[in-house]
């Protein structure tokens, strides 16, 4: 199996930084997940992080205390202000650079101790922007359980379509309406049309949902015409992240044929602040494989390292916090966990697949995963799903009820990546809040 | 009626630039679209510029020689290199400012012929960019003759679904493909699965096909969360373009459920060069109206404006250059006619909705009107409509057929807006050619 574990990932590398050596931290020294942060309230320029425990490392300020490696520096110094893309664009071996620096400058005993302490920035002053543009997203559909559990409910003749083991399906999504991590987002308005009515109504969306995703990161990209082979695929993934496709599930009923969820979707998106890197997500590869009776993937989005080691590790997890467990004190309660180890395509099949036709892929790019459900009734990746198509509500444990997210809901996405004699590492939270719906527009 | 027409619609008026005066041109001084574009060759700048006649106003030029209000160059002058964005972000009043100083400055005897004679550039010597940066591309589908032709092919028992007289769908396209006329591109290898196959296969696309559609540019966007009540919509609207949405069918059918089209149109989009502006196509405007017995839109996508002149009178047109015509010196041949007031959908009506949820739309988005066919049998606005699903070739004048499109192809879109007691105004040619696939990406 080819590894590429290296002495970043040695389970016994401790850091001065004493907080990433508690095991229950996201951000331990095997993680160095980036960033863009300022502090909160300042009108400081965003800027590149990486965190580690509960600091962030400042890297424009150890990049100007000569902390970094020449070709780290260079990338980092071509981005534009708040723009991480020029640095994604080195592709792997830059990254890797930095990792490696940041490994050998943060471990207990470094000589950079001194220096690379006058850059720490605590995450408790922190506030996050998105870490680079993102010019182009596109939604897939990997998660098989939840294709058939949805597909069951819009087309209960036809559940999963006869493309779906062979395609990994996709479709852009819109980009201007993504945001990190806090995002507060009103409840949008559409045309809904039960299917007992004649003829749709204008109103704010009463079936409002969440979908649990993981989104990737586009590293180097590729020229318009030039596929990019599956072998090579993965040197074209930066890193990954929580992501949240925010769904008005009647919206999406009434418009998405025959071209697709539009308004349903495009309102907002939600992701986590800090991409976990490949390179971090090294010891949770696994292989990858077809269940007996599906079809091989063809040709081109087939490889050795795909089956060797397609698959990731990470568990997921939604969790809920209604208005009323706000003002009771009570924490977000979890409704459910899955594991993106059962997505059907794997982050090098996207890549191959979106650019088999051409279609240039760009630094900053992002793809989703689609919603991350499991096998099991109760590992919905969205309500629609826990709820049997808004049939059957969740019973919270202070005795409310959903079937559909309400006004001040806030849904928190979390994930987790854990392997015995490796260790464990975190995505940090992927937060987002319902607001009321706007009025309709005047006439 | 409301109107806007004014001064710079008046058709008396002549310019000293006298190729504008010529009745064939597309740019006669009522029209004045504005574009990006440098000396061919030339390692210049892209700037942005307005045509007239065979020339080319360079605005930047214009600017540093204090031809221009203070307005529209200090707008200008906020454009980041190459991007007009910031421009379009001012809305209609600067783009109106713009457009009277240049009608003022071009008609003949204007004490600024001098000063505007040395910013012209010939439109022989000039090659053209992207006027600016497209954050978003969505796609929408108001042609109700394509909607109802490609659906009896796709969905014989239901060819026109119950929502498209209710929604002007649309879904989001790819950003990173599209270019300028003059774009070239290879055939796009996809998955492919006949009818009558078990299992797909991949290979260059069969069925590769164009889509004539117009192309609305956003100006001022609006902030997320806040729908643009349909008074409002136009005045979100910068002007438009033509655009050719090419289509791999034989992709397309395959992969489209559920999700809707991706890889069958993401390799390549083409718009032609000039932004025809919302006040230049003033004098085109006419009533939209319902047909007996179809729906009446909802309250958030109707006004009195969008009836008393949400049409726009733009005759359509494609025509087609195959190798072997090139060869013998044969200029292209026409396919077909049609005309966008038959769009069931206005611009207003796109931008209304597609904001409804609070999707923020920004400035530079662009929105495709959707294959534009006319009502008869040879109004197709694809190859697919033209020859019934590929079941009847084209005969073309030099007796070669066509299904689809072979290597080599070169199709042109053209528009042109007509109409007594108004001087006709021109789009220029949005044209593009297809080149030979790649090889499949090597294992």
């Amino acid at each position: 199996m080819t590894t590429r574990l290296d002495d970043t990932h040695d389970p016994a590398l401790m850091s001065w930084v004493e907080t990433a050596n508690d095991p229950a931290t996201d951000f331990p020294i095997q993680n160095l997940p980036i960033g863009m942060f300022r502090r909160t309230g300042s009108h400081e320029a965003f800027r590149p992080g990486v965190a580690i425990g509960d600091q962030i490392v400042d890297l424009s300020a150890a990049r100007q205390a000569g902390a970094l490696p020449a070709d780290v520096a260079s990338a980092l110094n071509a981005c534009e202000p708040g723009q991480l893309n020029a640095f994604m664009a080195q592709g792997r071996a830059v990254r890797v650079a930095l990792r490696r620096a940041l490994s050998q400058g943060l471990k207990r005993g470094s000589a950079q101790q001194a220096l690379l302490s006058s850059c720490l920035v605590p995450q408790a002053q922190a506030e996050y922007a998105l870490p680079c543009r993102i010019d182009g997203y596109t939604d897939f559909y990997t998660g098989i359980h939840h294709a058939t559990a949805v597909g069951k409910l819009f087309r209960p003749d036809n559940p999963l379509l006869p493309n779906y083991k062979w395609v990994p399906i996709g479709y852009h999504g819109r980009t201007s309406s993504i945001a990190v991590s806090g995002q507060a987002f009103r409840r949008p308005l559409g045309q809904l049309k039960p299917p007992t009515a004649d003829t749709p109504v204008l109103g704010p969306s009463k079936r409002l949902d969440y979908e649990l995703e993981l989104g990737v990161f586009v590293g180097a990209g590729n020229a318009l015409g030039e596929p990019i082979a599956i072998e090579q695929a993965e040197d074209h993934a930066f890193g990954l992240v929580l992501l949240n496709d925010w769904s008005a599930r009647d919206v999406q009923a009434w418009e998405y044929q025959p071209l697709g969820p539009f308004l349903a979707k495009n309102f907002a998106t939600t992701i986590s602040p800090w991409i976990v890197t490949m390179e971090a997500l090294e010891p949770f590869r696994s292989a990858w494989t077809r269940a007996e009776g599906d079809p091989q993937p063809l040709p081109y989005l087939d490889s050795a390292e795909t089956r060797e080691r397609g698959a990731i590790d990470i568990t997921l997890e939604v969790w809920l916090q209604t208005p009323k467990m706000r003002e009771n004190g009570q924490e977000p309660q979890r409704l459910m966990q899955s594991n993106y180890r059962d997505a059907y395509w794997t982050v090098g099949q996207m890549i191959a697949h979106h650019s088999i036709n051409g279609c240039n892929l760009q630094s900053g790019d992002l793809l989703g995963s689609g919603t991350q459900s499991g096998p099991a009734d109760d590992q919905g990746g969205s309500l629609l799903e826990l709820t049997c198509g808004g049939s059957k509500p969740v019973r919270l444990v202070n005795g409310e009820t959903r079937t559909f997210l309400e006004d001040g809901d806030t849904v928190v996405l979390r994930a987790r990546c854990e392997r015995p004699g490796f260790r464990s590492i975190g995505f940090s939270d992927c937060l987002g809040t319902v607001l009321p719906a706007p009025e309709a527009p005047r006439r």
